[in-house]
């Protein structure tokens, strides 16, 4: 198997070409949604969605190719989640992976449509028959992407942080609070990335035993990741991690290391790593690098 | 046949009992999300596109008892359609059939993702598979609504509108007017229209020749809609129609009538309700209101 830094680049190569590829030209009428939508999608990202269904599918066994303008679809879910986000009414941020967010270059009408059509294309993604595949099965993978996002799911746990935020945290016991950020971790983005994985194994014909598999990887990591995500916020410089560094401290946002300690944040980041790896590892599939990622996803540093 | 007026009121009952039995309870959590989904959707509105998929279907000869979640979809996306137009960056609205707007009830990043979550939820509804019905042929439905409602239908149809509203229209020529208006007019709600009526006839099975008359009556229809529209704006008194009499004009905003004469446009509606009617005529089932629903669009007087 070639490294792990090589498999994802030329993942996200295919990635990025099948986003570019499917994405209405920007010259489609009326032009300005269409360069809105491209702003959104081509400017640079990890591609982790789309890559780890890959990486699902391929440890079923199955070759990724013919899934590809299926699995970038997520990277139009993901993209729209951000493009609203960023929102003034929401998160009211102006950068995005170093560029100007969508509202600031296109206006805020035009990014609250352009969220819509991210969202609505990649529902046309997800329904192109792919030959071989059982259309039931992409029914069923619809459905799970669906759960994936609705309200229950990423756009539940976006909806649970805004209200966390807003309202007066003491008044919650410790437990409740532990609770509250339990469900906002799982939804906003473990959701998401558990459904990415559950694709790719669905996509690829996996059977019902490896699909339970796969969800508990997805779940393990997606929250994994999170946790990771606000150590890195307290234990990283200013200088290694930009002006954001510290943010969550500074705004009193609920984290799991403010709740449980950071000894025990990272306890515990190790425990839901073992589960996802043990997972990956039940993948019959003879390219597997779910584990790898799993690793990747938990051991990054910026 | 029971009278028009009776047809609509059933099948309207039926679809909202469709819509309050499938949208997520109030008490789902997180539960202001899920409050703000029902009060969207559930507050009235004539439901007229999932009665025009339920029309086709029947007009195919199929019974459409088993396709109202699938077609109360519709509704899904109506309204997250208007939730999101009536945003402050949009249209900002603060009523909407008579009752305070989304955004006005919820705030703003509420209304924001409540429009978001209702159109995630559609698709799921969408894909959910139909004992009978060949699962190709539901996800040819969900990408016939997907080209209703994208970038290049409903969104596209929005987004020329607001460019058209703000820029300079003196600067164009009449035909250059007349084209754009043809686009608002086709996209911004004859495309989800027609999608509506053809997805009936896929879910009931028609013929490929079937679906081309659906089509063909599902633009007429769109179309002479908008522009009846155009015309009751200008005909009626501001007594019959309320305060909004008038508005278009005094907004400058760009009308069929304003652009051709009213006589013209009088005669290009009745032209297009002749072959909404033709073509429903076309349609092999026993129960058949394609053509009246034509009419009642195209002669509604509020």
């Amino acid at each position: 198997m070639i490294p792990l830094a090589q498999y994802l680049a030329d993942k996200r190569a295919l990635v990025d070409a099948a986003l570019d590829a499917h994405l209405p030209a920007a010259t489609t009428r009326p032009a300005v949604i269409h360069e809105a939508m491209r702003y959104a999608v081509l400017g640079g990202g990890k591609r982790i969605r789309p890559i780890i269904a890959i990486a699902a599918a391929e440890a079923c066994g199955a070759n990724a190719e013919p899934l590809l303008q299926h699995v970038a679809a997520l990277e139009l879910i993901h993209t729209y989640s951000l493009v609203h986000d960023d929102l003034p009414a929401l998160d009211n941020d102006d950068l995005r992976r170093g560029r100007k967010t969508t509202h600031v270059v296109f206006g805020e009408a035009m990014a609250i449509l352009t969220g819509d059509a991210l969202l609505t294309e990649a529902f046309g993604w997800l329904a192109t028959p792919i030959e071989g595949v059982d259309p039931l099965r992409q029914l069923r993978a619809i459905r799970e992407v669906v759960f994936g996002v609705d309200s229950t799911g990423m756009i539940g746990g976006q909806v649970a942080d805004i209200i966390a935020e807003r309202s007066q945290e003491k008044e919650l016991d410790h437990n409740a609070l532990l609770d509250e950020l339990e469900f906002i971790h799982a939804n906003k983005t473990g959701r998401l990335l558990t459904a990415s994985v559950v694709l790719g194994g669905l996509l690829a014909g996996a059977t019902e035993t490896q699909l339970l598999a796969l969800r508990e990887y997805g779940r393990a990591t997606g929250l994994a990741f999170q946790i990771v995500d606000d150590l890195l916020d307290i234990e990283e410089t200013a200088e290694a991690l930009g002006k954001t560094a510290g943010k969550d401290i500074a705004q009193g946002k609920l984290t799991y290391p403010a709740l449980v300690g950071i000894e025990a944040a990272r306890a515990k980041a190790a425990e839901l790593l073992e589960i996802a790896v043990r997972n990956a590892d039940k993948m019959p599939g003879p390219v597997n690098y779910l584990a790898q990622i799993a690793r990747y996803v938990c051991e990054r540093r910026s």
